[in-house]
C-alpha cells in the first residue's frame, strides 16, 4: 500500500476553460429512503378500505388516485385469484446479522470519517448489502441475509477514499462501493464465503457538482451525485445532463459508470459512455487519473473505456467530466396506438433508420399497455362518454383489436425546428404502418409511469405476486422471432417448474439502434402455495435468459451483469477474454479488497 | 502454445439475421504501390520542363493540371528561394539491411502460404518497415534503416493468421501486423534493439467482404481490406461503410481499429469506434471472440474497448462487425469564406451546437486556402476575368482582406430533408457571421485535395522542404489560443534551432465534438544547409506537441501513439494507467512477439 501513491499533477483533470464554479450546495433535503422497498420511504402503494390499490404521498402524478382496476385485471392476466384481504405482508424487519468489525477498525474508520460518517446499525447495513433485484426484496422482506456488511463508511471526498483503500488494506478489510443502490444485478451482494469483514463505501456524501464550463459544455461532478440532484443543480444554471435512467431519482454518476447505463433519453444525449469524458479512480494499486482530455482522442490505451461497466470491481470512481446541454427550448410528449406489437416494430425500425428519432421513443406491447391503463382510475362521468367514443372509433373505425394494440410514448425534446422535424417524419411513419395519435397526456404517463412501476412490484409481492424485469439488444431482425421464443420457453417452464396460473410476460423495445434494439420485458407469476418462490423464480429468468441468447440477443443492454448473470459468460466470451478480465482485476486490485460486481 | 486453443463456438460471430454472403471478390486489380513514397506508384509530383509543377497520372482531378503557383507562394511563405532545378532526389533505393531469418523459419513460413505467401526481397521488406511520417520517408529515401523485417508474410485468413503465431513461437520470430502501412506514428519501425527476426504480417490478402446484413444494416469484413476495396464492394450491393480517413484509399479495417480511427465523414457515420461493433483478435496467449453482440450491451468487460486504439500490440486484428449505411441520396459539396480564422471557427461552433453538421465540414486557416488556390492552374482567358471580379468582390464589397480568408469545405450527404435542413441552418449561422458561399466546385477540389496533399509533402522534400501533420483535439475555447501559442513556439523554436528562413505551420478545424475540436496542422520548413533535417524536424514538431499540451490540447485525435509520441504519456495518464496498459500487453502477449505500436 505504501505502492499507492497520489499524482497530485493530475489533480486538475480539465484546464484552459473559463469554468463557473458551483459553491458546495447545501446537504440537499432528500426525503427519506425506505430500508427494504424501492425508493421514497413516504411512497408506497397500499389497498385502501374499499379493496382499491393506492399510492401514497403525493410524490407523483399517480398518488392519491383510486386504481381500482389494477388487481382484477392482474387475476386475469395470471389465472389465479387476488384477494385483498389476503396479503402476504412484509416480515421485515428480520434481524440481520451481526458487525463483525473489530474495534481497532471500527475506530479507525471513525477517525477518518468522524462518528457520523460511519455505521454499524444493522437497517443501515442490510440495505447497502442488496440492490433491487426479486431476490433482493425477497430476501429483505422475508428471508433476511447471511451476509451483509459489517460496517457502512461515508467518504466526503477523494482524500477519503483514498485512506479507506489503506485503512482497508491494514485492517484487513473488504469494500464494495455503493451508489444508489438500485442496482439488479446482485453486484451488491456480501459473497457469504468473504472472512474479512465488508465495509459499504456510500459515496452519497460526494455528490457535488463541482463546477460548469458553459463554453465547451462541461461539468466536473462527483461521483456519489444522483441523477436528481445532478438534475436539480444544473437546471438552476440552465442545463441538464439528459441522462435519465428510470432509476435516476436515486442512481448515481458513478454508479451509471459501473453500470454502463442507458437512459430514456439517449437519442438525443447519449448512453452514459457517449455522456463521459473522463472518470477518477482509485485503485488499490494506484490512481486511473488522465490530463489533456477531451470528446475525442487516440492515445491509445484509456481507462475510461475500462472502468465504464467494471461494476466497482476495480476501484472507487470519485468523479466524472460529464457532457451538459442548454435545456431545451421545447419539451413535448405524444402517444401513439398501433393495432399490434410487430407493426409497431417495423414503424420502429423505419424511424431508426430515417436518423429522426425523438429523445424518447418506446414501443408498449398490449399487456403494458393495459397495464399502464389499469394504472389510471376508471373513467367516471365525461370522462366515461369519452373514453367509450375513443374505444368505439379504434374498434369500429381503425378496427383495432383491443387485446392486441400496442402503444408507444413518445418524448421530443429539442430546438423547435427540430422537434417539428422529428415529428413531421414520426407522422409520415406513423401513418405509413397504420398508426395513430393517442395524445400527450398519454404519452407523459406513459413516460412518467416507469418511475412508479418499480413501487408496484414491491407492493405485489405481498399480494402473492413475484415479478422482475430482464432486458437484452437484439438485431432488428430478430426482435419478433426472440419474444416468440422466449414466451414459448418461459410458459413450458413454468409449468415444468408446477408453478400455478399463467406466468405474466410482456416486453416494450425501449432502444432503438443502428443494427439492433433494446427489449425490456416483465416476467411474474402467481405464487401462493409455491414453495421457495424466489428461487423458482431464479430458474425460470434462467430459462428466460438461456431462450434471448438462443435467439440471438445479448447478456444485458443496460442492466449488467453482476453475480446473477456472470454464469452466461462463458456462452458469449471467450476463455481468453474471460480470463483477461480476471487478471485486469488481479493487477488493479491484487488483494481482492473490492469484492462487488460480477466475480 | 498449447495453450491457444481455437473456439468453434465462436466462429459465428453474429446471428439470427438472413445474411446476404459476398462471394469471394476476385482479386481486385488494383494499381501497384510506390515502394518509397505515398500512394499509387503511377502518381507523383514532378517538375514540366517549363519549371511548374505537375501530377502524373489520370487518378486524381489535379492530374495532368499546370500547376504554376505552388513553387513561387511556397517560396514566399518559408522566405527562401526554391529553385526548380535545385532538387534534392531521393537517393533510393538504398540497400536495405539482410534479412536474418533462418532457412528453417523461412522453410515454415513457406509451407505454411506457400512461396508467394512469403517474401525476403529486400525493398518489399523495407516497405514492410515504416509508415508515412517524415521520419519514415526521409529515411527510406535519404539515409536508409538499420533495422526493417526479416521477412513479409501474408496469411490468406484466420487459421493461417493462428499458425503464424504458433510459428512465431516455435521459431523465436517477432510480428508486426500490417495493414496499408499508412501509419504517422513510426507504429511498424522495427525495434533496432529486437535480436529476434521480424516478420511484418501483411494483412492484405485477408481483404474479403465476407456478408452484408442487409435488414441490420451490418456487414462483416476481414481486417486486411482497404478502404477503396470495402467502398466498391457495399457500393455495388447499394451499402457504403462511410468511413473516409484521408489516407481511405490505403489504410485498412484492422489498421483503422489499431489506430482508433477517425473518418472524413464522422458527423454522419461516426468515427471507427462508433461505427465497428465486434472485431476477432488472436492474440499470442489466445483469442478475442465473442458472440450475441449488438450495438450497445452492457456486459461488464467487452474487449473489442481494449483492443480499439491497440496499436498491433496485442495482437493480430483478422475481421470485425461493421455498420453499413444504404447509399446517401444526395451528396453536396459545397464551399464557405469567412474574413478569417477566428470567425470562422465562431461559426463552427455556433453550428457543432445547433445539431446539424453536414456529414463533412471543415475550417481551413489562410495558408491552406492559399494552398488549395496555388494547388489550381492560374486562371486564364474568362475564368481569369471571374477570378479577378471575385476578388474585387471579395476585397471591395465585402472587405474581406485575401490575406486573412479563411474557407470551409462542406459535404452534405443524406436524404434530401435533411440535407436541405442541414443546409438552411449552415445558411443562417454563415450569415450571421458575416460568411458567404463560395462555390461547389471550391467544394469538392477542396474535399479532394486531402487525397493528393500526400503526394505533395513527398515532392516537396527533393525541393527541399521538409513537412509533415500533427494532430490534437482542443476544447471549444481553447481553439484560437492553441494555435496562437503553438505558432509562437514553433517560431521560437525555428529561430533557436538555428533553421533558416520561416517555418510554415497552417492550421484547419477537421472535426466538431460536443465540447471539443480536432485541429490538424501542418508544419514544414526549408531545410537546405540544414545538417540532419530530419532530426530538426523531430525536434521542432516535439516542441509543437509540447505547446499542445500546455495549451489544453490532446497528445492525439486520430493519428495515435506509436513510438513517436508515447513519451509524452506520463504527461497525460497516471502511472498507474501506463503500468496496467504495459500489464495488459504482457497478459496477452507474454513473450512480446508483437513489436508494434507504442512499446
Amino acid at each position: 500500500m505504501t505502492s499507492f501513491p497520489h499524482s497530485p499533477e493530475f489533480d486538475l483533470p480539465y484546464q484552459s476553460a473559463p469554468h463557473c464554479l458551483i459553491p458546495a450546495p447545501p446537504a440537499l433535503p432528500d426525503a427519506p429512503l425506505s430500508l427494504n422497498r424501492w425508493g421514497f420511504a413516504d411512497t408506497q402503494f397500499l389497498i385502501d378500505s374499499d379493496g382499491n390499490v393506492q399510492l401514497t404521498g403525493a410524490r407523483y402524478a399517480l398518488c392519491g388516485q383510486v386504481i381500482d382496476r389494477l388487481l382484477p385485471w392482474s387475476q386475469s392476466q395470471l389465472g389465479l385469484p387476488i384477494v385483498p384481504g389476503d396479503a402476504h405482508p412484509f416480515a421485515w424487519p428480520l434481524s440481520p446479522p451481526a458487525s463483525r468489525l473489530d474495534a481497532a477498525a471500527l475506530a479507525a474508520l471513525q477517525q477518518l470519517l468522524g462518528d457520523d460518517g460511519v455505521s454499524t446499525e444493522p437497517l443501515v447495513r442490510q440495505r447497502h448489502g442488496h440492490g433491487h433485484s426479486q431476490e433482493d426484496i425477497w430476501a429483505v422482506n422475508y428471508e433476511g441475509f447471511a451476509r451483509i456488511p459489517d460496517a457502512v463508511a461515508w467518504p466526503r471526498g477523494e482524500n477519503d477514499a483514498r485512506t479507506l483503500l489503506l485503512l482497508a488494506q491494514q485492517h484487513g478489510l473488504a469494500l464494495i462501493p455503493y451508489g444508489g443502490g438500485t442496482n439488479v444485478t446482485a453486484a451488491c451482494r456480501c459473497p457469504t464465503d468473504e472472512a474479512r469483514p465488508i465495509i459499504s463505501v456510500d459515496t452519497s456524501r460526494m455528490n457535488r457538482v463541482r463546477w460548469i464550463d458553459p463554453i465547451n459544455r462541461i461539468a466536473c461532478i462527483e461521483a456519489g451525485a444522483t441523477g436528481a440532484q445532478i438534475h436539480d443543480v444544473l437546471a438552476r444554471h440552465g442545463y441538464t445532463l439528459g441522462h435519465e435512467p428510470d432509476s435516476y431519482e436515486l442512481s448515481t454518476l458513478g454508479g451509471w459508470i459501473a453500470t454502463h447505463a442507458s437512459g430514456m433519453k439517449k437519442n438525443r444525449y447519449g448512453n452514459i459512455e457517449d455522456i463521459v469524458i473522463d472518470c477518477r479512480v482509485l485503485t488499490p494499486s494506484g490512481e486511473l487519473l488522465r490530463r489533456n482530455v477531451a470528446d475525442r482522442e487516440s492515445i491509445g490505451f484509456d481507462h475510461r473505456r475500462l472502468v465504464l461497466g467494471s461494476e466497482g470491481r476495480f476501484g472507487i470512481i470519485t468523479q466524472a467530466l460529464v457532457k451538459v446541454h442548454a435545456l431545451p427550448a421545447v419539451q413535448m410528449h405524444e402517444s401513439i396506438l398501433f393495432p399490434d406489437f410487430a407493426t409497431g416494430v417495423r414503424f420502429f425500425h423505419d424511424l431508426q433508420q430515417s436518423g429522426q428519432l425523438p429523445a424518447s421513443i418506446r414501443l408498449m406491447d398490449n399487456r403494458q399497455f393495459m397495464l399502464g391503463q389499469c394504472l389510471k382510475p376508471t373513467p367516471a362521468g365525461v370522462a366515461a362518454v369519452k373514453s367509450a367514443l375513443q374505444k368505439w372509433y379504434l374498434r369500429r373505425v381503425r378496427g383495432f383489436d383491443l387485446d392486441r394494440i400496442a402503444a408507444c410514448t413518445v418524448l421530443f425534446e429539442g430546438a423547435a425546428t427540430e422537434v417539428k422535424a422529428q415529428r413531421r417524419t414520426v407522422t409520415r411513419l406513423m401513418q405509413r404502418h397504420g398508426g395513430l395519435y393517442g395524445g400527450a397526456g398519454n404519452g407523459k404517463q406513459g413516460y412518467s409511469l416507469t418511475f412508479g412501476i418499480a413501487y408496484l412490484r414491491d407492493f405485489l409481492l405481498t399480494q402473492w405476486i413475484i415479478a422482475e424485469s430482464f432486458e437484452t439488444t437484439v438485431p432488428w431482425s430478430g426482435v419478433l422471432t426472440l419474444c416468440a421464443g422466449v414466451r414459448e420457453r418461459v410458459e413450458r417452464e413454468h409449468r415444468a417448474l408446477g408453478l400455478p396460473g399463467k406466468p405474466f410476460l410482456s416486453q416494450r423495445l425501449t432502444q432503438a439502434y443502428h443494427g439492433s434494439a433494446c427489449l425490456y420485458f416483465y416476467l411474474g407469476f402467481h405464487y401462493k402455495g409455491v414453495a421457495a418462490p424466489s428461487a423458482m423464480y431464479t430458474r425460470l429468468e434462467h430459462a428466460a435468459r438461456e431462450a434471448v441468447l438462443q435467439y440471438g440477443g445479448t447478456l444485458s443492454h443496460h442492466h449488467g451483469i453482476g453475480k446473477i448473470r456472470q454464469g452466461f459468460l462463458p456462452q458469449i466470451a471467450s476463455a481468453r477474454s474471460r480470463e483477461l478480465n480476471h487478471a485486469i482485476k488481479d493487477l488493479l486490485d491484487p488483494d481482492n479488497l473490492l469484492v462487488c460486481g460480477n466475480q
